[in-house]
């Protein structure tokens, strides 16, 4: 008898289990037995993968950053589109809900570091190195922009990578806490304004 | 014998000793006993004032919202100013750290949501409106910039607006979780070039 392997591993199920657990729920208020009750995939199971909730998390963590860089860094290469066109998408990208999940803070690495920056350095360093990439591309991005004439001669691209990445960031908070979706809309249009 | 009566009140004390406490180490891990010990306050007056930690947190979020608001307030009210400097004003005072604290998450606002909004239906509310309010008096001063011919015709005041709070609000966030002080500088400067 052949098995046919199956398409999602139960490693990847428990972790996105956990990954919604702790992004709508919370950190804290999620244990490991929520995770095996809610994935089906057997307490044995997770602990050979993981063998603890900040394990899980350091997992989690490392699959969203390198999702989000893989999507960024391919955008970012299409040197058929334009530089503004990139950023646009980019930031489109950035700024629409991927997963459709109620994330508590709006996006889930202000949400993973929230919860659990105090008591896991790791956490803190991935999240802080991520958006320490994310920075140095948007300005690699803006650079290349008014190198070739495409973008203003006098646009400052730190101020403006800087601008970029804290707004997304906040868009993404305050579209949550206020319930004001327009405010992601708002934001795209006066970015794009500003390349202009 | 005659007394003088204390400057700074026992519950003011408690108060500013909570918000120390739920800022810098967190809502959760602090007990009310912690902020016995920390604000030297006897248990009973506490809780005379306070008839529990949410109570507390509450009187935080309503002395803080309206500290700022009286702030944000008196600058966007100072008509023998240019509305650019009112604003420059504005953005400088909000970017700065206020209290010299090492607020968890950069922002007071962000840091308490983030760590009560599933429980507090009344703190969530208090911080929406903190919100609304704030993105409405920068409309207001964009729009009396742009009637009075100052800011450009051209610009869009609701995106504007949008792109000033929330890159304030994630500047805030990122410059704190980057450990990079130089985010917020970057923004102030981006924020300025915008409205020139």
């Amino acid at each position: 008898m052949t098995k046919t392997k199956p398409t999602v591993s139960n490693k990847d199920v428990a972790l996105q289990t956990a990954m919604m657990l702790f992004l709508t729920k919370g950190y804290h208020v999620t244990s490991m037995d929520d995770i095996v009750k809610a994935s089906k995939v057997s307490k044995t199971n997770i602990y050979y993968h993981f063998k603890s909730k900040e394990e899980l998390l350091i997992a989690m963590v490392d699959q969203l950053t390198a999702r989000y860089e893989r999507q960024i860094l391919s955008v970012a290469a299409q040197e058929d589109l334009t530089i503004a066109v990139r950023l646009e998408r980019i930031v489109n990208m950035l700024t629409t809900n991927q997963s459709s999940m109620d994330v508590l803070g709006g996006c889930p690495f202000l949400t993973l570091y929230m919860q659990t920056s105090t008591e896991s350095e790791q956490v803190r360093s991935q999240i802080k190195q991520f958006f320490d990439r994310q920075l140095h591309a948007l300005e690699r991005l803006l650079e290349a922009g008014v190198r070739n004439q495409e973008l203003r001669s006098d646009l400052q691209v730190q101020p403006t990578a800087a601008l970029m990445l804290t707004s997304i960031e906040g868009a993404l908070f305050i579209a949550k806490a206020c319930d004001n979706p327009r405010i992601l809309q708002d934001l795209l249009q006066g970015l794009l304004a500003l390349l202009k």
